[in-house]
């Protein structure tokens, strides 16, 4: 094992778990005499950047087992788009401190950031050694069985569409429509995860949208008034990323356009689509709509944490430094399904450049695009992410008392 | 006790543990011979006048035991406004069924539509025992301590903040401010929730709005930038139904008009206030600003359901039971705190037309207005009954390691 800093990092969007992976990595460093001191990003790659660097040595030990229970990114985070030019700077730094552990926490811009900075230490001849942690609520990264984070986000959207769904049922004289939007901008993994705990025709959620089907305006509402026909109510849930056929974002037209620094469009600072659906749902089916938005609460609530999320988010961080340890470099730290029933994952490792910018989308045989629903192979593989078992909801049986009353 | 039957209903907006009411009802009624069947409305008062009623001795002892973990109304809820002239229709289907015992679980308005009922039952010289269990996330029922379902709906926005304002500071170099959107037509108990999980100045909520005060668009945008320049970051909370000196709800101007059956404004069809906010922060102190809007999912989310509220839910329903063999009516059950430290509630009762119509709204001495901050006080009276505490968040101490590189 080298001898030198470990340097760690958490890059784009918290998890409720991101957290526990840190802790799993610091945890696992502190017992190496060859890590000399292990330091902290101070919002990813930007601290790196600017030499702000924090010794996470000096916290307390209990402080960092209690990141297992705190949500979003402790280092802070970033979502920056590193320039060619700024590949040296990183490299500088890190030499300067003598790091010669490099781990980096996150999704596929993230693994591209590690690729490029293995790639340049090596041209470099700067011993360096480079592990990504796999985190993203996405889903979206390839290899891996999935990504830690999304059991927890998707424990959130499986219970806020049940939960919602009855409160819609229950209201059913009053109102017809509620639209949950779900996080994901180009993947449909966490708008699937809102139909896990649907057990029946009659739960919610009713209808599905995620961005690899295109989505036809027409063809919605006229899904909603059936479902509407049949149960005088209907729960959508809808993919902030979907995209009609001419590959723009439903309701852009009503909406500003904002992008990030990787050019990637953020519809989470518009209003969003499920505000233009449910205003469309009135507008044209004459339905009163109206739409539910969590989104960071969604990728935040520590209420909702899958205790599977959260053991295999620490798990991925130990095994990044067993890694190093193997002298490894150039690598991601994946989970593998090795037995579905009982569930059970191992950890395993990918070269970052298998996952770097790829993305893993969800597989058109998760997905009934005729009912709109994810089906039977979706609900497999995911319920065993979202951790135990919820107190199922009931519905009385409602045996009507035959009525009296002339009408 | 009269014998007869009994008739339940759920009305107004769900909450999370209403059906432990109505579990606690069900369960209490059941061991009274007096009380030859129990009915419940589909739907409230809309099932009675359309003689729709339900035999809830026909459900499985089970599925009651599991209304105390089901969400929403499982009789289905209403708001219906009820003309005068329903009354009568409504007494002529309690006496086709003879029914004697009339429970409604409901808020203020549901306790005006049990006054009228009791009345008119007096008047027609019909024996109707008519009880009101209060419900309501709002908080805003007079007499009560609280209200059963606002420690759960202020447990969701405590930690919706908690953990949304966490996310927000990991991500403070990408993004400014987050406006989380709280429930409540002309209380701020809700929005004042948000501040229960707040420990230091750094944590999120960092301004609270609530309808009590009356919300002047510049002090807004003045004290988002001064805690912007403090701390980087904003997280706001403001109540759904803020107005500002003309008396009309902020941001208005920019979405439809809807109303219920009451004649009350409905904000909750329209984009919103967060959203209108969010708007005005990013187009006039051109910070990146986004909105969160839960609405439904933070009043009947089950992950996040106080222990303590599900308990006193049931218990206010058992209490109505009690007052029915002790051959009252006209009554609402109350909470009364006989104890703050350690919590303990007990029930009581007031007559309804004390509570029909009337409507608590935060206290003065519950709120800084010139923090535009809920105070201790509130935090004494609210944090017994948000339940069990949760795991806490840590902050890392963040010592910096001293700068190598050059700038």
């Amino acid at each position: 094992m080298l001898k030198g800093k470990l340097l760690i990092g958490q890059s784009g969007g918290p998890t409720p778990v991101i957290n526990a992976s840190l802790a799993g990595i610091i945890l696992a460093a502190q017992v190496h005499a060859e890590i000399e001191d292990i330091y902290g990003m101070v919002h990813g790659i930007e601290g790196v950047l600017k030499d702000e660097l924090i010794d996470l040595n000096q916290e307390a030990r209990g402080d960092i087992q209690n990141l297992l229970y705190t949500p979003a990114s402790a280092l802070g985070s970033c979502r920056h788009k590193i320039k060619d030019s700024e590949y040296e700077r990183i490299l500088q730094v890190c030499k300067l401190h003598n790091i010669r552990h490099f781990v980096y926490i996150g999704g596929n811009d993230s693994m591209d950031t590690c690729m490029h900075i293995s790639a340049l230490a090596q041209s470099m001849s700067y011993e360096l050694q480079v592990i990504g942690v796999p985190k993203t609520i996405d889903n979206d990264l390839v290899v891996t069985d999935h990504s830690p984070g999304y059991g927890s986000a998707a424990r959130f959207m499986a219970l806020a569409a049940r939960d919602a769904g009855l409160d819609l049922e229950a209201m059913a004289t009053f109102e017809d429509v509620s639209i949950l939007e779900a996080m994901g901008r180009n993947a449909g993994w966490l708008a699937a995860a809102s139909s896990l705990a649907k057990a029946s025709d009659e739960d919610a959620p009713h209808l599905v949208y995620i961005p690899e089907q295109t989505f036809d305006e027409n063809r919605f509402l006229d899904s909603v008034s059936k479902v509407h026909s049949r149960l005088q109510r209907v729960f959508v849930v809808v993919c902030e990323g979907v995209r009609d056929a001419s590959g723009d974002f439903v309701g852009s037209s009503r909406m500003k356009e904002t992008r990030d620094a990787f050019g990637h469009t953020l519809n989470t600072f518009t209003t969003g689509v499920a505000a233009y659906l449910a205003e469309i749902v009135n507008e044209k089916l004459g339905l009163r709509a109206r739409f539910l938005r969590p989104v960071i609460i969604g990728r935040a609530m520590s209420a909702c944490v899958s205790e599977t999320d959260r053991q295999e988010a620490y798990q991925v961080g130990q095994e990044a430094v067993k890694q190093l340890a193997s002298d490894q470099t150039g690598l991601m730290i994946t989970l593998h399904r090795v037995s579905s029933a009982p569930y059970a994952c191992e950890t395993g490792i990918v070269p970052l450049k298998q996952v770097a910018n790829a993305e893993k989308l969800l597989p058109q045989n998760f997905y009934d695009s005729n009912q709109n629903m994810p089906n039977e192979n979706f609900k497999a593989y995911a319920l065993p992410l979202v951790g135990e078992a919820w107190q199922p909801a009931i519905r009385l049986n409602k045996k009507r008392v035959p009525p009296l009353a002339s009408t």
